[in-house]
C-alpha cells in the first residue's frame, strides 16, 4: 500500500520535471494556482491537481498526453472553470491541462455558416469576432465558457429551444486520444453517414474519452429582426402552460426563460431591473420582419389566455442586453439573496407536458422546506434549475438542500425526465446517472470508456465512480 | 481450414434447429427468401444469410441474439431492404433478423411532440398513423424505409435542410447488445447531459454495434401553410448559387431539391410530369401564412437573380403530392432511361460553398465519360447523388461507372466533404471511409466496435473490412 503510494508520488515528480523541461513557466505548481484549478463554480470540494500546464497547440497537448500516459498520470482538462458538477476536480491529482491559451479562431467560413476554433476560445470572444460578418454562434449557457468546455459538457442554455444544444452545433472535433493519436472526428460537410458519430460521442463525454483541442461549429446569420419582452403571470402553472402551447403551435421562439417571483426579486436587486415580482417569462423572437410580427401576435394571445400581463418590451439593443444580462446574472443575484452563501445548483429536464407539474410540485416542496432557493429555467426545453443558497459551513443547511435536490431528481425521473439537462454528471450525479438509465446502459458507457482509455487516464472519477 | 469450415456449418445447423424450435414458420430457410434478404437496392452482390427469422418483440430479438452469441453466428438486421450500400448483405452467412413484424406504434405523446415505435414501422405507416393528430415525422429519404433502418443508417433526405437528419430526430433507442442485455439509451426529455450520447452512437452504426428494436422520435406539427413550386434554371451553376444564397439569408426552407436536365426528362417520362427540361429546383415552404409569403418572395427574387424562370406552383395538395412523387421516383425514372439497367448510386456531400463547383465539375466528367447518369440532390445540405445506369452484365460499363464514382468521391473529399451524406458505408465505401477520416479515426471506431461486440457478431463486413 505505502509502496504504491510512493510509486505514484515518484511518478508525479517525474512528470512534473519532464513537463517543466518542455513548458518552463507554462507549468504551474504553486498551491494557489493548483487550488484555483481544482474546482469550478457551485458547491463541490476543491481537489487540486499536482500541476497545471498551459499548452498553445494540439501538438503540445499531444506531448503532454503521451508523457502522462507513459507515467499513468491522470489528466484533467480545464477551460474557463465554470463547471457546476465538479467536472474539473482532480480526484486523483495529476496534471490539469488549462486550454485557455489555445484561443485562436482558426477559420470562419461565412458561405458555409461554420467556423473552426481552438478549444480555449470563449463563446463571447467568438461572437465578438463574428459580429462584423453578420454571423453569430447561438449556444448560450450564460457563463462565458470555452467552446471546448461547452462541447465536453454538451452545454445548451437560453437559445436551445430554437438553435439546439452543443450536440446540434458541433460539426467536428480534433481530439487527442489516450494512445497519443490526434484524430479529427468528421469533415466539414453539413451532414454525413460515414461511420460512427464520434463527434456526438465526444460531445458530452466530460473529458473522459479524450482531450478536445479544436472545435468545428455551425454558425447562423444574425437575424434581420430581434424582439425581446418580459411578461409576468398570475401563477407558475399559467406561465409554463403558455410555453407548452407555443411549442405545440410550432412557434420558432428563439428564447423563452422562466424566473419565479423569488428570482425576479433577486434580479431586480442585483441587476437593478424593475420587473414585476411575479412568475415571469422572458421571450426573444428572431426572424424576418413579418415572421416576427406573426410570432409575437401568437405568443401575446397565448400569454393572455394563461394569466399573463401585457408584454413589457425591450426594444432597443441596449434594453435587450440589460434584460438578458439580468437573466445571465441570475446565479449571482440568487447568491446575493443570502450574503455569504454558496449555491448548490440542480438541473433537471422533463418532457414538456410534465413541466408545469414538475415546477409547481417542486415550488411547493421548496416552500415547505423553508429554504432560499429560486427557480429559473430554459423552459422551452423542459429544463429548469434550482439555486439552493446554502451556508457552506452549516452541514444541516447543506443536508436539507441535498435532500430537496434528491427529491427533485427523483420527481423528474418519475416523469421520464433526466437528472441533468445541461450541467453534466461530473462528480455530483454519478449515482443519479444509474438511477436514470439503469446499470446495463451505464455499463455500456463504461465499456466504451475503457476501450478508448484503458489506463483510466482522462478525468477519472467523473461520470463513473471508478474508471 | 476444412475443420473450421465444418465447425461453422455445424453451428449454423444447430442455431437453425434452435430457432426453428422457438419460431416455427417464423424462421425461413427457403433459398428464395434467403436471397431476397441478401441484398438491398442498387448494385451489390447478393450474399444470402443461412436463415431469416421474423421476431415480434424485443424479448424475442434478445433470445435470438443470445442464441447467436452462444454459437458465434453472425447477425444481420433487415428492415425494408432499401439499403443502397449493401448494408443487409450477409457477408459471412448467419441469421438475418427481419424486423418488419415489429410494426407497432407504441405511443404518441402529442403534447411533447414525440412518439415511440417498434423498429419495423415504416415512415409512411407512421405518418398515416399521425395524420389525424395534426402531427408528422419529417425525415424523408424517399424510400418507404423502416424507422429502425433509417436510424441505423443515419438517413436523411428531402427535408433535412429544415428538420435535420435521423441524428437530430431520434430521441432514444432500445437496443439489444451482443452481451444479451437490452438497454435504453436515453429518457424522454428533449435534451440531456447525462453521460455519453449512446443514442447518437447507435444512430448511423449500421447494425454493427447492437440491434435496434424500438425508436423514440421527435415529431412536428403539420405546418399551417405548405407551398411547393418548381423552377427551371439556365444552368446548374445558377441553380446551386440560388440555394447557397437562400441558406445564407437564413430562409427556413423545408425542402430544396435539384434535378439536372437528364433527370427531369426521366421524371417527365416515368411520372408523366411536364417540367421544363432544364436544371430544376423543387422548393417546399412550411410555416405560418405571413412567414411563408415572406420566404416565397425572398426565394423568387434569388431565383430570378440566378437565371431562374418563373415559379411553377403546385398549389393543391394533389399537385404537391404528384410533384414529390415524381421526385421520389427519380431512382426508378433513372433506371427507365436505360431499360434493363441496374443503378450504381453514389452519395457525396460537400460544404455548400463548394457545391456549385462540385456539381458542375461532376457534370462535365460524366458527360466526358459518355454514361447515362442523371444527378439529383438534397442540395440544401450540400448532398447529391449520381444514378449510374449500368448494364449489370457488362463489366466495362460497370468499371467505367466505378471509376467516375471514385473520382467523384475524391473530388468531394478534396473539397472537405464526405463520401456519404446519407447512404452509409455498408460494404461499398469501406476504403473511402479511411480516405475520408484517416486510419486513426477509423481505428477509434473499430476499437468501440470491438468493445461492444468483441465476437464480431453484428453485421460483419460493414463499415470495417474486418471486425
Amino acid at each position: 500500500m505505502s509502496k504504491a503510494r510512493y510509486t505514484i508520488v515518484m511518478s508525479v515528480t517525474a512528470i512534473l520535471d519532464r513537463l517543466s523541461a518542455q513548458f518552463g513557466d507554462r507549468l504551474a505548481t504553486a498551491p494557489a494556482i493548483r487550488d484555483a484549478h481544482g474546482r469550478g463554480e457551485a458547491f463541490h470540494p476543491v481537489l487540486a491537481p499536482d500541476g497545471v500546464v498551459f499548452p498553445r497547440s494540439t501538438d503540445e497537448v499531444q506531448a503532454i498526453v503521451r508523457a502522462c500516459a507513459a507515467s499513468a498520470t491522470p489528466i484533467v482538462p480545464f477551460g474557463a472553470g465554470t463547471s457546476l458538477e465538479g467536472g474539473v476536480a482532480a480526484t486523483r491529482g495529476g496534471i490539469c491541462i488549462n486550454l485557455s491559451g489555445m484561443d485562436r479562431v482558426l477559420a470562419v467560413n461565412g458561405d458555409d455558416l461554420d467556423c473552426a476554433v481552438e478549444a480555449g476560445v470563449t463563446r463571447e470572444a467568438l461572437n465578438l469576432h463574428l459580429r462584423d460578418q453578420g454571423l453569430f454562434f447561438p449556444v448560450d449557457p450564460g457563463a462565458n465558457a470555452t467552446l471546448g468546455g461547452m462541447a465536453a459538457t454538451r452545454a445548451s442554455g437560453t437559445t436551445a429551444v430554437r438553435y439546439g444544444t452543443m450536440r446540434d452545433n458541433v460539426l467536428w472535433l480534433t481530439v487527442v486520444l489516450a494512445n497519443g493519436e490526434v484524430i479529427r472526428t468528421a469533415r466539414r460537410a453539413r451532414k454525413s453517414s460515414a461511420g460512427y458519430d464520434l463527434t456526438g460521442l465526444f460531445v458530452g463525454s466530460e473529458g473522459t474519452l479524450g482531450l478536445i483541442t479544436e472545435v468545428g461549429l455551425r454558425l447562423r446569420g444574425i437575424p434581420e429582426t430581434i424582439a425581446a419582452a418580459s411578461c409576468g403571470f398570475a401563477d407558475l402553472g399559467g406561465a409554463t402552460r403558455c410555453v407548452i402551447e407555443l411549442l405545440q403551435l410550432g412557434v420558432p421562439i428563439a428564447r423563452v426563460e422562466l424566473m419565479d417571483a423569488v428570482q425576479v426579486r433577486a434580479c431586480n436587486a442585483y441587476s437593478r431591473t424593475s420587473l414585476v415580482e411575479a412568475p415571469t417569462l422572458v421571450f426573444e423572437f428572431h426572424g424576418a420582419p413579418a415572421a416576427v410580427r406573426e410570432q409575437v401576435e401568437t405568443v401575446e394571445a397565448l400569454a393572455q389566455a394563461n394569466g399573463g400581463a401585457a408584454f413589457a418590451w425591450a426594444h432597443a439593443a441596449e434594453a435587450r442586453s440589460a434584460l438578458w444580462r439580468a437573466r445571465h446574472n441570475a446565479y449571482h443575484a440568487a447568491q446575493a439573496l443570502r450574503p455569504g452563501s454558496t449555491l448548490i445548483v440542480t438541473d433537471v429536464c422533463v418532457p414538456i407536458s410534465r413541466l408545469a407539474d414538475c415546477i409547481v410540485e417542486t415550488h411547493a416542496d421548496l416552500a415547505a422546506g423553508g429554504v432560499v432557493a429560486p427557480i429559473v429555467g430554459h423552459v422551452g426545453d423542459g429544463n429548469f434549475h434550482v439555486f439552493f443558497c446554502v451556508d457552506p459551513n452549516d452541514t444541516t443547511d447543506i443536508a436539507r438542500a441535498r435532500a430537496l435536490n434528491d427529491r427533485l431528481v427523483a420527481r423528474a425521473l418519475a416523469m421520464d425526465g433526466t437528472c441533468t439537462g445541461e450541467h453534466g454528471i461530473g462528480m455530483g450525479k454519478i449515482g443519479k446517472l444509474i438511477d436514470e438509465l439503469g446499470a446495463g446502459t451505464v455499463d455500456a458507457m463504461s465499456t466504451l470508456k475503457r476501450s478508448l482509455d484503458p489506463g483510466g487516464l482522462f478525468n477519472p472519477g467523473k461520470i463513473f465512480a471508478a474508471n
